[in-house]
């Protein structure tokens, strides 16, 4: 249930005016060059949808294996699921997401606008008031509960019978399979369960590019733990999950770890904090980490009527486990690593834009130039690249000079530029060159896939 | 808009009593074994909707990433692409969905049954005959047009204004970005757009296990050629496709080529193809190949008031491309690796079950099993374990006779069980046993990585 309630911290900087102009550069490089295209653009767009262009598309994938190796492959302590989007209608009302998962909303009479009532209540804050559009004073409605699930009917009739929601989250899938993983992998406590997939929001103001949108990508895992141990685990995991960020190449400056006020938890938990990242809009959630007792599988339980318990082999007892949940957004990280990664600085006297993204998130690993378009150069760099494509995405570029073709690359991110000259007809050594320092070794061709293997994965 | 109309030779064998038995205990053991669960199962589960348990997901995973790694790495000619699901409702104008995506539906007046009017004209066939519930013989509605798309309401108002659908294909996406890519992406013709991603028909009729359900991931890609090369294309891709399913292990005798009949075809259809594969309820469609002529781009030209077209600086001409387009499913194909993986056989009077998977698609890699649980041999087969894990799924087991541990693997498709033995104590050598051959050879430990990989990825 992470990205339920709009964090208190995620606000528009007020005369952030140069960070405002970055992020507009940032959303400009991203079209220009294939990261992110506003949705069914050519109709006017899709308010809060976004795609993934063939260079984005790439990062966004990266992102998630990234998340995927390190929570389901490497660990041995959780395994993975992918639940569809369309599940039980029960399974949100045991939840508590019919009930309870709304907005209050106000309309003004005389201009039709519809705000969050929350965020009127902050009307001395000037750019809430701003939102008011040509400042009208008409007279407002009470507040209504506004449900931010999406519904869609299934089966040939219209009725309430047949009213589905598209999940909310993907954490209830985790909840609700709890005892099909159980039966079926011999795991002992304490095991997590992992998932990446699409989940939706009627959010009324979305926004900040990628960043609040109405259909959106979580990668969620629920890791479930004897009461008492709560507290050590979700230590843990606050640590774990701020770390991942920076491994993956954040800078540490740009993140924090922010713990909820008592006032912001919700009933059940014991605890909740927020990885935050410095967006130019300011610090914003990434993920959330939260320690939230048997409150979900006891839900299930009871309104599954089915036993959602662990019988412990060791202590012969059985009791319903705890959870911690880190929930983290794959469209917000994505981002978060594209911003970070955003860098100007001047080549002969123009200014040119880089992405230093982490070699394994990079869209494209390497660039495959020839320095010439004769003397065999275009031929052999096109046999070099095809011993690098089955393993990793690489672009081939014979158009312009050198220079320019290593600041494309430099645009899109790509750590290595292999450039074929007139020394490679004779000995078979490239140019490797790397994208943050700009300096360039040689190395024999034959050891080219190793090497770069052992960069990108170290 | 592959998958749209039930394909002729779908259709479940009278009397396939063996295929059917087959296929039971191919969904038994998927479930057993956490491959495949019923959705949302704990509350009698949600028609048609099913959950990839934790070794299902990364078989599924394994077949999105074979069929990207080979359409969008290795070629060089193909770009990727990831749409949101919910895009703008004039994209399904355009298309032909609103008018056109239907079912002809026809309802018993008396026992109140809804059936497929298409359906009902097959009257001779007795198991059509037999879904009407208690062979009610009620008087017949006249047909109605019944739309598969799935509708929601975007924004805080249920009015038609904000109506969106669910998309019931991913291949629109590629059309109304095609603008955006070529200026973006400096392709020539030919060159492709693909995409993998969920999509949502309310079929009346779903079945057959994960075959035909309401909700679907799609692996699809648009070829765009010159006017005049669709027919070169056109088979080239048809032989590709079916190839790929071959090189992927499938055996060819369950792999077969159907060329739709001329009325089959849409106006625009210059021709399509069906891989199909031999499933336990018969042969069924795995994947259209179609040949769409300029259709698409120019409805989408027409609707949006965007010139979609291309610029040939060779030619100096100005067209819109013919589009040829591979539209599989990806649960599908999962689905047939599966079947046609599994296998059974006796080993000392018991039938056991495995799983003849490519080592590509496999869930779990390898398995690490220590012989004894003593003499140091569970510490080394941590060890060894530490050092498979960053690259793949790989399982520790040391419950039971060994024999029993090979099984289990088995029934999973993990095609290598690395056994960790007293001679391992001594010279660092384990034994690698083979799944097919049921073979064993010892190999040194620090060979083990390298070794593995080479056998998975070729």
């Amino acid at each position: 249930m992470s990205e339920t309630a709009e964090s208190p911290s995620e606000k528009r900087i007020p005369g952030a005016g140069e960070g405002a102009g970055r992020m507009e550069r940032i959303v400009n490089l991203a079209k220009r060059r294939g990261l992110i295209f506003p949705s069914s653009e050519i109709y006017g767009g899709l308010n809060s949808c976004w795609d993934y262009g063939p260079i984005g598309v790439e990062l966004k994938r990266n992102v998630k294996e990234a998340w995927w190796r390190e929570m389901v492959w490497t660990r041995g302590d959780i395994v993975g699921l992918d639940c569809s989007i369309l599940m039980h209608p029960r399974v949100w009302e045991a939840s508590g997401h019919v009930a309870g998962f709304t907005d209050p909303m106000i309309d003004c009479k005389t201009c039709k606008s519809r705000f969050r009532a929350d965020h009127l209540a902050q009307s001395d804050c000037p750019l809430e008031k701003g939102k008011r559009p040509g400042e009208c004073k008409g007279e407002l409605t009470d507040a209504r509960q506004f449900n931010l699930m999406f519904k869609t009917f299934m089966g040939a009739v219209e009725e309430d019978a047949s009213v589905v929601f598209l999940r909310p989250e993907t954490a209830q899938g985790m909840f609700v399979n709890f005892e099909s993983v159980l039966a079926t992998q011999r795991r002992k406590l304490p095991f997590g369960i992992a998932q990446i997939g699409k989940s939706f929001r009627n959010e009324i103001t979305p926004g900040n590019f990628t960043y609040r949108t109405r259909e959106f990508e979580q990668m969620e895992m629920e890791f479930f733990v004897k009461p008492g141990e709560e507290q050590h685990w979700y230590e843990y995991w606050k640590k774990e999950r701020l770390d991942w960020y920076g491994r993956l190449g954040i800078r540490p400056e740009n993140l924090r770890l922010r713990e909820h006020e008592p006032d912001e938890l919700a009933h059940y938990a014991r605890g909740c904090a927020d990885v935050e990242y410095q967006f130019p809009f300011g610090w914003s959630e990434l993920e959330g980490i939260a320690s939230r007792t048997d409150f979900d599988l006891k839900q299930h339980a009871e309104w599954s009527g089915q036993s959602l318990s662990y019988f412990d082999e060791e202590t012969r007892e059985r009791f319903v486990p705890f959870v911690v949940e880190p929930a983290a957004g794959a469209d917000r990280a994505t981002l978060a690593f594209l911003v970070d990664a955003y860098d100007e600085d001047e080549v002969d006297g123009e200014v040119r834009a880089v992405l230093r993204l982490h070699p394994r998130l990079a869209p494209v690993k390497a660039a495959v130039l020839p320095l010439l378009r004769k003397g065999g150069q275009p031929e052999k760099a096109q046999e070099i690249l095809a011993t690098l494509r089955p393993h990793f995405p690489v672009q081939y570029d014979q158009a312009g000079s050198i220079g320019r073709r290593y600041r494309r690359q430099d645009e899109i991110g790509t750590p290595f530029a292999i450039t074929v000259d007139h020394q490679t007809m004779e000995d078979g050594t490239v140019t490797l060159r790397d994208r943050d320092k700009t300096t360039q070794e040689r190395i024999h061709e034959s050891e080219l896939l190793a090497d770069l293997l052992r960069r990108i994965h170290g």
